[in-house]
């Protein structure tokens, strides 16, 4: 299966590194009160609980789009409580342990044009997925904050 | 200079990403106004002016100790205005692009300690630089909006 570019990362390494990040934003829903998850933010931005759907609705669709070459609809998972939010994430765990490596290994330096409108190289692709649920958990961690509970360390990730 | 390795990202694609990311981030340094960058924040955390510190701060050496192995002592950047920060940012831009390539392909598969503590796969090393970046520009963009500012678009990194 090797191709004869140089590496920075395998695709195995990429997956286990986004789950890790994964694992540390699971720990951030799970850090904000129930009553707060769907409700609070800070500058009229939206709630953390909304952003996970966001990332929820996001990841598997792509792997799929990847895999296939067909894009449903983006639908940001259905979710509206702490325990179905949680129920959604771990399905979407073992949804891309499951799917990952169906996506051919030369497929991620070809351009694709996901969901009909985005226009990228597979691997900017995945790699948007990973930076946006990053830019977002850092956004809930100031939510935390303002809230006064202190989020999970950003450096762990088992 | 192929290695034997199924690529996710070639380590010049992962440059490139890296700064698209970094000239979103000057752009969010620059939407600050000047009497903010260094003085506002939420939640108790620090301001953006001193994140923006640390992402230079944390930058170049790594390159430098992946290259040589030489681990200088982590050193926040000196810049205590809009202007020596952004002069400071563009010095760690060239220098990255000057010095990147120098990192031997195969080197960012082996396990390194940076800086004497933090033990991982270089290539781990350099996504914890790009995800820092991420996870605290995200803070800023809540400190924007709690500003009543626009920030940039996330997706823009050209």
């Amino acid at each position: 299966m090797a191709n004869q570019l140089p590496a920075f990362i395998t695709p195995n390494d990429l997956r286990e590194h986004w789950q890790g990040h994964r694992r540390l934003t699971r720990r951030t829903i799970e850090a904000f009160p129930t009553d707060k998850l769907f409700a609070f933010s800070v500058g009229g931005m939206r709630p953390f609980g909304e952003l996970a759907r966001e990332m929820i609705g996001m990841a598997v669709p792509t792997i799929e789009g990847l895999i296939s070459d067909t894009w449903s609809a983006y639908a940001e998972a259905p979710a509206t409580t702490r325990e179905s939010l949680l129920q959604a994430w771990d399905d979407t765990t073992a949804a891309i342990d499951e799917r990952w490596a169906s996506i051919p290994v030369a497929h991620f330096q070809d351009t694709v044009t996901a969901f009909g409108q985005w226009t990228m190289p597979a691997h900017a692709l995945v790699l948007y997925l990973v930076d946006n649920e990053v830019h977002h958990r850092g956004q809930g961690y100031v939510y935390l904050r303002a809230l006064g509970i202190e989020p999970p360390p950003f450096y762990a990730r088992t």
